[in-house]
């Protein structure tokens, strides 16, 4: 194992050029579109007739701790090893946003020798698309005051406009403001506040929109304001989605990167794992699918968010669902869950992994038989690991049909997950194996949705609609926004929606608090509790880490 | 002359693939970053050795009418007509901010027959500069609020932080806000406001960086903060500058794109004319003045604003200057200067001409005595104009030992510029022309250069320091911040600080009435008066008529 860090692999990685990176699945060079040498937007409008042709593999875990998991670690590992194996494959992955770059988080480009590259670029605003959308969000959010300040001919009620600005930063000094301060020349005074670029609902509508047309359709559907006397105000009323899909027309096309072993992969788009769906691009997927033999790809948080959200959202919207899943845990992590201190997770400890493990055995249950996918747990290997509990994982899974395959990934690439690629064909090839359904119809209530993916997936014993969201969802109802997926809007701790709740908890009930509609990404958020949409920065924040010498190293990145 | 919009004929002419666009002087596909098949990015570390060959010729105009005058137009003309006499030539424009594209004005990409294309990308967010710039921008924000909240060891004064905000929109409801409110957790209550991008002091770092290592110093001492004590406080205090020049690596490398003719155009940066420089960056301009035989660029605003900035801050601090100028003007603006209406300005006029012409005149005179620069007037043609009026112009300025020559760019391309271009080598290449000289030595006193600026250039009788102002200089001379240049942020309308007082206004002083540090641009700037740092938006915007089709054709945009 290395003792470099992350950047300092990818840095000293030798990238091929990205023409040939893509000419591995086909691409022509003029259906590139290079941003620099390394990186290329994918012309969908070339490729829009050719069939699906690929499997689809979707990288879940269990729920996250502060151990970490290394589902991207996984997914591009995981990519690499299908490619040694002879299944040419593409991996799919989110945009990282520039506010956990900045804050705490650091990058999100995978790890040791399972990484995405170029990692400085993917991490620093890469080919701009979380540009576009954040002009397009303000756009339209300068366009609603500059209509209240032209007379406001469609009675805006300025006390109820759900539409904020948004910037990629972790900025709490701007979730709560006051603006349209400064006298006649300068707005309307108002509450208001900003959100995250990735928290924009333009950035779920450009992940899930299947085509040119339908973003823009999808644009001009979108609430941003209420009237007066509570009628929805669209996108289009105020004639935005024109311009808005304009500013977007390169943002839609996937962006092309390698991974460090000259795998193609796609990262593109990057919705919020909590307040949106959380999974790239339905454009990037597809096209992966049109290209590939096997495409890898992620949902945020764990099995009960992330993977639902992309079943019941993503693959209803795009027409596609994964003929395998990878649930990736650590034997760290599955202690923690066991109620062992973050500290201490380097010593082995069957107890405490033993009570842990309900918490992967729930998620693999619900994939296995609520979802009605094949399925692999990888264990995220890590140098503590013990051999007692590596069995212990794997006889627990085996108890409920399922195979453990060790993923070495991070330290040895491609070759350290041809185990965990092996069971992932095998699982994706036997087609017996696929009795995949959705957790909910769409023509069920709101509240029988609602219920349906609490009692199954989360197993809680029921749903409670507090404060507001009982009548919010009678509103929804009556406007006609009832026949859309739920985004459910969770804490990703526990399946619970408390987040000291760990392991497989039992005996609560779901508690939503709002539910909004997102009509142009076509889905209903339901909130649980406080969800921030615009994070803060630490103490002392990464970027203080970041610098960048006089030939344009970067260093600090991790 | 063609019925054809901008966009129709930029959509109709046939672009060459950027790699043979940049062959053509001398660029190595390996030295270029393509954005897409049309734009690219010039590594600009690959030519740092090569030594300036070009004239450098710089369009400057009469003070600015609402009958338009053509600056852009006539200096992409003058490139390709340059290119069609054998003088191997590059253009350098200013990048379109999206603000005006959005708002009133429309795009910034010339017009007619004298376009630089992509126009599309060029004037939809392109290739993300202002987007790093932003984020650069906001970074410094939240780092700002963020070592407040976090214990405030600085002890910045909430009460005096001129850093603002910034976002890329015209969005008059941002110019006034309270930020910080909502509780403990997010932030502390202050006033606040943002500016569009283009005015963020970033944007003059990086079009006056002559390097990534100068970059990096000039944004380390940007201030950004004052303690309570009334100590400045620096970027570099906070420790931003590394994470800042990280976000601005690919934003500081010149955009290549290409006029309709083919001719190489570099479209680098564009900070506000007003309470910036207004010019397009020192690293365009510089790497064009090693590739090419002529480099044409422009200064925003007329020959007293950004030929003056032009001259005294980005000549100074790149180490060059022009060989010659063009000062462009209209008949039809010429007449409004003599006191026509817009509306009646399609009729010959001699009287109001005559009137208007002192307007010319005086910025003739400046160029050729004061700036001591070799000069040619460009009459940008228009069907209305007459030949007697024509003549007039012709006569009054060769009083003055200088040629008029017409320029028929926007109707017939380079071919319309070459009588133009003829008179612009032919004083470039006299060099008995040029007896250079700037306006005002830096170590003089803040008072001494305003004084040397408003009499020399503006004609006035004096220069007044009210409100705060005179105080201002005083802390400025104190802090060490006094000696470098002045930014003046003056009506760009009037030679005189009175936007109503047109043609050659006499008996006036300039009213200063605010002086500030741009301690990482490096200059000070004096404001004249109310100087909008944020757009509005009109009653019915420009963004309304834009829009996309299926297939990824745009129109609206002009």
């Amino acid at each position: 194992m290395s003792n470099m860090t992350d950047i300092e692999i990818a840095q000293a990685s030798k990238m091929l050029p990205i023409e040939e990176v893509a000419a591995k699945v086909g691409i022509k060079p003029e259906q590139l579109e290079n941003y620099g040498h390394y990186k290329a937007k994918v012309d969908i409008h070339a490729l829009k007739d050719l069939p699906r042709k690929s499997k689809l593999v979707l990288v879940t875990a269990i729920s996250p701790t502060p151990a970490g998991e290394g589902k991207t670690t996984t997914s591009v590992g995981l990519a690499d090893a299908l490619n040694q194996l002879g299944k040419k494959t593409i991996v799919c992955l989110r945009e990282p946003s520039l506010g956990p770059v900045f804050g705490v988080k650091g990058g999100a480009a995978g790890g040791g020798y399972a990484q995405v590259v170029p990692m400085e670029d993917i991490n620093l605003h890469f080919t701009g698309d979380f540009n576009a959308i954040g002009i397009a969000n303000n756009l339209m959010s300068a366009l609603i005051d500059n209509h209240i300040q032209q007379g406001n001919a469609l009675d805006i009620d300025v006390r109820n406009i759900p539409w904020k600005r948004v910037v990629d930063m972790n900025d709490r000094q701007l979730r709560h403001i006051v603006c349209g301060l400064g006298g006649k020349a300068s707005g309307v005074p108002r509450e208001d506040g900003f959100d995250i670029v990735v928290a924009s609902e333009i950035m779920a509508v450009l992940c899930l929109a299947t085509d040119l047309a339908d973003m823009k359709a999808r644009l001009a559907k979108m609430v941003v304001a209420y009237s007066r006397s509570g009628q929805p105000i669209t996108a289009h009323d105020l004639k935005a989605e024109g311009a808005m899909a304009a500013v977007l027309k390169d943002a839609i096309k996937p962006n092309m990167v390698q991974t460090l072993e000259h795998t193609p992969a796609f990262i593109h788009g990057g919705p919020f794992a909590n307040i949106a769906h959380g999974c790239n691009s339905i454009q990037a997927t597809e096209t992966a699918m049109k290209l590939a033999d096997y495409t890898v790809t992620e949902a945020g948080f764990a099995a009960d968010l992330g993977a639902e959200k992309f079943l019941d959202i993503k693959c209803r919207a795009g027409g596609f669902h994964p003929d395998a899943v990878v649930i990736v845990a650590t034997v760290r992590a599955l202690k923690y869950h066991g109620g062992v201190p973050k500290t201490e997770l380097n010593h082995e400890n069957l107890e405490a992994l033993e009570k842990g493990l309900p918490n992967l055995l729930q998620h693999v249950d619900n994939v296995k038989n609520v979802y009605g996918l094949p399925c692999v747990v990888a264990i995220n290997a890590f140098p503590t690991d013990t051999k007692a509990e590596l069995d212990l994982v794997e006889a627990k899974c085996k108890e409920q049909g399922v195979n453990v395959r060790l993923s070495e990934v991070w330290a040895k690439g491609g070759e350290g997950g041809k185990a965990l690629a092996e069971e992932v064909i095998r699982l994706a090839e036997d087609t017996t194996n696929d009795h995949f359904q959705y957790v909910y119809d769409l023509e069920d209530s709101i509240e029988e949705k609602l219920n349906k993916i609490a009692t199954k997936v989360y197993r809680a014993d029921g749903v409670v609609l507090a404060g507001d969201a009982k009548k919010q969802a009678k509103q929804l109802a009556e406007l006609g926004f009832d026949k859309m997926p739920i985004c459910m809007a969770k804490t990703q701790f526990s399946f619970s929606d408390d987040q000291t709740k760990l392991g497989a908890p039992r005996g609560f009930k779901i508690t939503v608090r709002e539910i909004k509609v997102n009509a142009g990404a076509g889905f209903l958020v339901a909130k649980t509790g406080n969800i921030m949409t615009m994070p803060g920065l630490p103490k002392v924040p990464a970027s203080e880490r970041i610098d960048i010498d006089a030939d344009g190293k970067i260093t600090g990145l991790f």
